[in-house]
């Protein structure tokens, strides 16, 4: 083996901590910027994850690490898309290779994988709210350590980064936040601090007081005028700036703004943080990224790059929805797609939406900056004045809604699980306590894949059934979804439904039968044992039941629809023929259908048939990034794992 | 009967809608004010309510409906709190007596209650979300109404408020926010906003603009220099008015600021709205109020009036924390306390944490606007640095308190159990994931009486079991919350004490025993039937198992302690020996105890022995404002109800 046959050596394979990039020069630290976009996009379009939002953020993270003295400062990234760098210059660059795979390394910051992830997310907004944590440790210790929130744009919409920026800048605390604008969240931004944020804005007020500068001057000085207003206007000029700049708007919550300035420029980036860094107060730094940077699919379409899945036979395996597969870097066109992918339930939903709202003009949607990821894009094409995203505000999408129900409409606000939970007190409080017929459309309920604990499904089923007036319903195919969906306009009350992640199943109903109002159905008798399933685990508990039937062993299986209201006769008869059960749910086994089914089994008068109760679904233990396939498995949620708990049953 | 007898006609007495309103001039308003004053004072000195936030608004809800056509036009209150005079002028002045009564009417908005509540409220920050929904039907049926928000200073650092203005500001919506400023939430303000409006702001950027301007003056003007630069001096202070008014901070969200004006003025409150009717265009009208407007007592100490409870034995019924009774009306001077009222568990908790903090200089406590009514002003009194108020933000108070454990502190949140639905994603995401350590003190859980179904603290121990890590437990009087406040510390995880309004229970063990995690005990033994409760229902079901055992019926009666881990061997241990089992719990019966109950039972072989469980509970069915033991009578979660329930289990 000949010595040039050696790969030319990396200057990230030297870097073992941010300590050794602090010894970098500039020159060195773009060639650095430029491997590890190569690495990201290396292992992104393997791996799938967030591949725009982490190749926008590379040299914001380079500078960070090399102006800041982390860990002992202290960064906390919001949501974390963004992380990829950060996770291969603190000592993950090895592991980085299985991100987002089962075993490996989360695509988010978490705080058991790492000293420099001061704080886990996943959600959006609760940086600065954590910084501001950190924040006050560091001052009652007299700790002399900067802490820094890095955010987006979109997530600076959501209501808990506005309550921690009025916190924090009514203290006037020590903190640097530093927005990392690339000008769209998931889907374009909206609302009016975008709009502020893009220094739109013109004043009035200054119009007149030009007119009433150049009014005065005229009269006092007819000769000398026309030099001082001159001059005048160079300080009116600079007093617009200041007026129209995002820095009036933060100076009002206390905040100090500079920027904005180019987040791929190391040279400006290092120079603004060691600018900021130690000037003890709230700074606003705002800089400007381009999602997808260095990466030509990318950056042409960085919403379709937002979260790339992994190549599969489903193709829609993103966080947030994504458009299609691309090659690998050395080749960076996407191919075209060879094979119409599967439908997917968030296909469904969308479709059958702009289908409706043509017969129900009093149809309108609703999304929290989801258009795209929860199917409503075509809504928004064709009914723009109908489709409304209110931005990332979970909290003000469904309480909004609320208020168009109140004046007639008949709202449908489609969130994904996880996000749901945001909301939860304006379920109760704004829709359920008032009976107002809000439709919700629960997207990605269950497990998700790769994205990991933060954003699982997991709690929609026990959360929702405390709704007082609520009906909560799954589908457990597309005939059924659109069978869901149509009851629920033509129910007058709040609806939820909730349906996964990635491709409708396999097997379907052909024909679209009307569904009532809390009635389940039984696929497939048994005199044995009965399984109660619901949403995506009917189908596999029917095969399971196939199997089962091989081997001499009977299953009913009632595919439930309702979780509530419940229906308690077809459970109760069924329960008590077989007395052998196992409810199946991609949702805790807390409070949801296994938490259902017990309460209702345990009404029963003490004479009644013994039955023994078993359920598979979600406990307290995380489930760890892994495909759905993966998840499902670990936890007994496939067809494998639900035959191996029915046989169970009987030999405990 | 002579006609001299009979009182003075009261003009309110003619207003049986606001339409009659609309034909009395300005002074008839005026008197009309008064009347309705008095009749507010009137009630809430018997009743209880909110006095000083309802007197403050008079003036403001009389002009509304004068200028507006309501019910055509809608108007939004946000909370409700200071909704009286409206409830009074839109044909409900006779049910007015019985405001906050079991079968009258409520404190709050309600849409069942009149056409004029167009949405129901009761949690805050909800109002200009309702409006842009109902503001955006208006518009999509191309209607012509006004849309009214009204809402408070403090409810406006609600993130979901920020959300709408956002969203509301970036559509350039016909929306009219008429900001009701008294200066104070619940507690005094906090935060960036607040100061804001307080006009208190100096921009440095302005003061070197005027000595530019200066300077400029001198050099090309040396003669006539002084005069112009007093005509500019004025030019620069009415541009420092314009930059240092909230017109600036409500320009970068798209809003048009216009005040402040006098909110008890009511001449120049009438000409404002109709200045602002049918601008099309978002506007924030700032209008000043003083709480308790009118009742020198509540004038003087708007904080201690914010809420009165009913004139009782307890003293401390208030929505939020009160401090003392008053008189009637004549005699205006709140009367010295006769008695110490009996101590709470709110004053109990306030009073371990200033003690344990002594000991622990790593605590730190937080709360969403409610210092006082949490029991925290002790705390903010003597750990002034110790103790942050976030404003009314339950989300960032809570993922600040996870921030603060990330740093190694040891954090208490102290929030209402209604309230803290609010941050449940928070709870999930920033603090069970990470298994932070830290303590939610969960006030108000349970039934809180006259405030109603918005502010039961129902859901608690069902959201609250969902979180992994936690620690959920609730004492079942003073000693035992000593004990749980004292083994919180000792855990390193997340945990959360749930406890009642209202005294502490009559009953207490004397002596402090330290508690085991996750153990119950058994508070009496028998062998006919399992009681279990927790919190302030074991008391209630001992005193209930020993009328029992004067029938001769011996009831076992579990203090479950925990619901999160749950002591799975006891629970088991006593219903196989019973086999006759009751829950008692103020909660909802779905996912709470009987939840936690029945998915335990559910699991045992199928030979175990049968068991029949019953719960008492909260249902779906809405529990309407009462007393609070009304209302415990109504669940039959008072001595007589889990009497009854315990016999029932035998004849059922």
């Amino acid at each position: 083996m000949s010595e040039t046959q050696l790969p030319k050596p990396r200057l990230l394979d030297a870097i073992n901590s941010p300590q050794d990039l602090r010894e970098l020069d500039l020159k060195d630290l773009t060639v650095l910027a430029q491997e590890i976009r190569a690495e990201i996009v290396r292992v992104v379009t393997v791996n799938g994850g967030h591949l725009a939002s982490s190749l926008g953020a590379v040299e914001l993270i380079i500078a960070l690490h090399h102006v800041f003295n982390t860990p002992y400062d202290q960064i906390v990234f919001d949501v974390g898309h963004q992380t990829y760098a950060h996770k291969i210059l603190t000592g993950r660059a090895k592991d980085f290779n299985r991100i987002r795979q089962a075993g490996g390394i989360s695509g988010f910051p978490r705080r058991e994988e790492s000293l420099y992830d001061v704080f886990s997310a996943g959600h959006s907004s609760t940086s600065i709210s954590a910084a501001m944590g950190l924040a006050t440790v560091r001052d009652l210790l007299g700790e002399n350590r900067n802490v820094v929130a890095v955010i987006g744009d979109g997530a600076l919409t959501g209501g808990m980064a506005l309550e921690a920026i009025n916190h924090a800048g009514g203290l006037q605390k020590n903190l640097l936040v530093i927005l990392n604008d690339n000008r769209m969240s998931i889907s374009p931004n909206v609302g009016a601090i975008s709009q502020y944020l893009s220094l739109k804005m013109t004043s009035p007020e200054l119009l007149s007081l030009r007119e009433a500068v150049k009014r005065t001057l005229e009269k006092f000085l007819p000769h000398k005028g026309r030099r001082v207003i001159r001059r005048f206007q160079m300080a009116e000029e600079a007093m617009k700036g200041f007026l129209v700049s995002p820095n009036s708007f933060l100076a009002c919550w206390g905040f100090k703004y500079l920027g904005p300035i180019d987040g791929h420029d190391l040279e400006t980036l290092i120079k603004a943080l060691r600018q900021v860094k130690g000037l003890n107060r709230p700074i606003l730094l705002h800089v400007l990224t381009t999602k997808g940077k260095g990466y030509p699919p990318a950056e042409r379409n960085p919403l379709a790059f937002h979260g790339l899945g992994r190549p599969s036979l489903f193709g829609h395996h993103g966080h947030h929805e994504i458009a299609s597969h691309p090659k690998e870097v050395e080749v960076p066109e996407p191919p075209p797609p060879v094979l119409a992918p599967p439908k997917t339930y968030t296909e469904v939903f969308g479709r059958f939406l702009v289908k409706k709202a043509k017969a129900l003009p009093s149809l309108v949607a609703i999304t929290a900056a989801m258009s795209q990821g929860t199917g409503l894009d075509e809504f928004f094409r064709v009914y723009p004045t109908r489709a409304f995203d209110v931005g990332i505000a979970e909290q003000h999408a469904v309480t909004f809604a609320a208020g168009l129900a109140a004046g007639g409409l008949r709202p449908v606000v489609a969130i994904y699980s996880t996000f749901l939970q945001r909301a939860f007190d304006q379920l109760f409080h704004d829709v359920a306590l008032a009976n107002l017929p809000v439709i919700v459309a629960v997207d990605r309920a269950g497990l998700v894949g790769e994205d990991g604990p933060t954003h699982h499904g997991g709690l929609d089923l026990s959360f929702l059934r405390l709704l007082p007036n609520f009906t909560i319903m799954a589908p457990k195919d597309e005939g059924e979804m659109e069978a869901m969906l149509e009851l629920a306009f033509n129910l007058d009350g709040p609806v939820a439904i909730r349906y996964p992640r990635g491709p409708v199943s396999g097997r379907s109903l052909a024909d679209f039968k009307p569904l009532i109002k809390g009635q389940g159905e039984i696929l497939k008798t048994g005199q044995d044992l009965t399984i109660i399933a619901i949403g995506q685990t009917v189908w596999p508990a029917y095969e399971a039941a196939l199997i089962l039937a091989k081997k001499h062993l009977f299953a009913e299986v009632i595919n439930l629809r309702f979780i509530k209201p419940l229906d308690q006769e077809l459970i109760i008869k069924s329960c008590e023929a077989t007395r052998h059960v196992l409810t199946v749910e991609e949702n805790s086994l807390t409070g949801g259908l296994y938490g259902a089914v017990s309460e209702l089994l345990a009404t029963r008068p003490l004479a009644s048939p013994a039955v023994t109760l078993r359920g598979l679904g979600l406990t307290d233990q995380p489930v760890g990034q892994a495909t759905q396939a993966q998840q499902r498995a670990s936890l007994g949620l496939d067809i494998e794992g639900i035959t191996t708990a029915a046989m169970r049953l009987f030999c405990p």
